[in-house]
């Protein structure tokens, strides 16, 4: 066990949750939605405790806050994001934030500890602009066309009306400064049940799943719901159930362990109750860590579809509409979280692929990348019910602190 | 056959249609919503024909034209509707209408005919305000409240502010005197391919059916796309698509002969492509002349929804929104059009239900009703591209004139 000095504080740690927690709140969560009141209040909260940790602190031109230290040694870059989705949970983004806060308030000062923690909140992880807007402006891979065509998806603002509404318009954008960083460490809610099933502290992700998304749209023959007999229908809804059924059916025998799929918007054209649908549409997901799964599975649904249209009632048709490729965790930051579970976890941690994209995924195009999870109340996510045992916030706390300090020690 | 004078003027007819159809043309259809422009000009038209047919017009405070005759002896009351559905066919409604002037146009001034033809255009029969509201306005089941609840179902705006525009607030609404008709005769297109399929030329409602409509709603868990295992997922989407499935698979053993049953809305719940959706709906229709056959599928409907909910799953609720009885057309009716339809269109004619809705439903709660169909090209209906051959169309017509006549000799 190492000196308590260099260990998290985790009464700290909760009590700075629950300071967070108190911005937006919403039932026992928030709602936070990028560049509201309560978001804005967050992002500054973070700025003013960040020279604590003996880093100066910056909110730049897309919503990041970065704190930089001037210490000599290797720097590494950890943190999160501090919005939330609507109506949603209170440690999905700060959890991670706040880890990296304490990790950065106990190491930076740490005589030991050749180097220093640097500390990110990721503005838009969420989405409610964009794909991961805040850290693809740090690597680099955010064009200003990009923030031009930035939409809020509730409620239409533009992101550069939000900037200026929130008095970032004019700021620079902080990017990343090649050779800085030995890598990137982020924690984060686990937002499945695979570690409170197996009674397990700590995820030490593998690898953040790949996401490909299909429009699978259907085209039959709109007619009178009452005078088309049911033998000459050619009903575009029922072809699309019946392909969700057999999707159900069918991927089990070709997927991976871990593959998941879902069906999560269905429209039926002209959809209503009294006209047979003439077309129908469904947004599918596939996410696997493995491309050759993905693939095998994209086979098989267009094999699935052939076959709906060979049998002439409607047509299939399948356009892929995102192609996400899995992002590969550092083997020496996995190694790091795992020394880090066995002293301060009693070792109970598993390897695991986040099934959930991260700004980790982004930060890993340029810069050896690890993520940790801790337990997730009955898995529950994306909703204000969302909630982890305190005990496995400290737990989680220590284990990041420490996997940092060996990071910089290595 | 009987005297020349006495028989439609099909070229007549023709003209009438293709002049009709000039107002709120759409490709080779029309889009005539109902108190649009066009719409109003076809109810004035109407109004302007009528005395040719030594007929009274009045267009009424819910945009009802009526005919009516001094002439003494029975009265028929004939007609149908001149509005369209939006972007849809030329004949659907106007058939009716024109038919119904020929009707008066030909035996009103006949000395043979003891009696008189009396033409109505019902308003709003396809229901952009609400259900039926021009024929249930005239058989008194439409209270003012009704009108005061009516709104467009596209634009939102009120039926009384539409009233107000158009120039038709104010005016009294003309109701049916009890006694003074023998009748109700309305001829629609098929909107089916019945018809069409057997090589006939009319189709003899004998009723039109009933239609309860239901909304199953299914509740599942909503969480994560991505971290949340297949194996411990509840659907309600998946569990949705299966129902649609098995209600595909189950019906056609229960039902009778001509049920049909249409699923023409879905929705998801949130209805985004990272999440699975907690909740679904799904509006369901089923339509048949038995309320018997009715009654037996809306058991089996009751019994799947509890071996879904027994599964464990996910939980099912039917609701049923909408019980429609069918309507039974008259028997005396019925045999003047078989016998009109031996003398002018070779006895090529069919007994057979309505499945789609008419204001004959509505006249039938008062007075004997019936019925006449012709062919529809394709069985296409609700859209631009509907129609019917030009000589079905004069078939169609000199059958009507002569049931009426028949109906006005009896």
């Amino acid at each position: 066990m190492p000196d308590p000095q260099l260990q998290a504080d985790g009464a700290r740690v909760l009590a700075d949750l629950t300071t967070l927690r108190g911005f937006g709140a919403y039932k026992s969560g928030v709602h936070k939605p990028t560049f509201s009141e309560p978001h804005m209040r967050s992002l500054e909260w973070l700025a003013q405790r960040l020279p604590e940790a003996g880093l100066a602190a910056e909110i730049d031109g897309i919503g990041n806050v970065l704190g930089s230290s001037p210490k000599s040694g290797p720097k590494l870059l950890t943190g999160s994001h501090l919005e939330s989705q609507n109506y949603a949970g209170w440690l999905d983004g700060p959890l991670g934030v706040v880890y990296a806060l304490e990790a950065a308030r106990v190491l930076n000062p740490a005589p030991g500890v050749n180097g220093a923690v640097e500390v990110a909140a990721w503005c838009d992880e969420e989405g409610h602009f964009g794909s991961f807007l805040g850290s693809r402006s740090f690597v680099g891979s955010l064009t200003e066309a990009d923030i031009d065509a930035a939409r809020d998806r509730s409620s239409g603002r533009t992101m550069r009306d939000a900037l200026r509404e929130v008095g970032l318009a004019g700021r620079a954008r902080a990017t990343a400064q090649r050779g800085r960083h030995i890598g990137y460490l982020e924690a984060h809610i686990e937002q499945g049940q695979l570690l409170e099933g197996g009674g397990l502290a700590i995820g030490v992700v593998t690898s953040i799943v790949g996401i490909w998304q299909y429009r699978i749209s259907f085209t039959g023959e709109q007619n009178h719901a009452g005078t088309t007999r049911m033998a000459v229908r050619r009903d575009a809804g029922l072809a699309l159930a019946r392909f969700c059924v057999a999707i159900d059916d069918r991927f089990p025998g070709a997927c991976g362990p871990r593959t998941v799929w879902t069906t999560g918007h269905i429209t039926l054209d002209p959809g209503a109750p009294s006209i047979i649908p003439g077309r129908a549409e469904m947004l599918f997901q596939i996410r696997d860590e493995d491309p050759e799964v993905i693939g095998r599975l994209e086979d098989l649904l267009q094999d699935m579809a052939a076959e709906v249209s060979a049998q002439g009632r409607c047509r299939v048709a399948i356009e892929r509409i995102r192609t996400g490729a899995p992002a590969l965790m550092d083997a020496g930051f996995q190694q790091a979280i795992e020394a880090a579970s066995a002293t301060f976890a009693g070792g109970r941690s598993i390897r695991m692929p986040s099934g959930a994209g991260h700004d980790a995924q982004v930060l890993a195009t340029i810069m050896p990348s690890g993520m940790l999870f801790v337990p997730s109340i009955g898995g529950i996510s994306h909703h204000w019910s969302e909630n982890t045992d305190d005990a496995d916030i400290v737990t989680g706390a220590k284990v990041f602190v420490d996997a940092c300090r060996r990071l910089l020690s290595a």
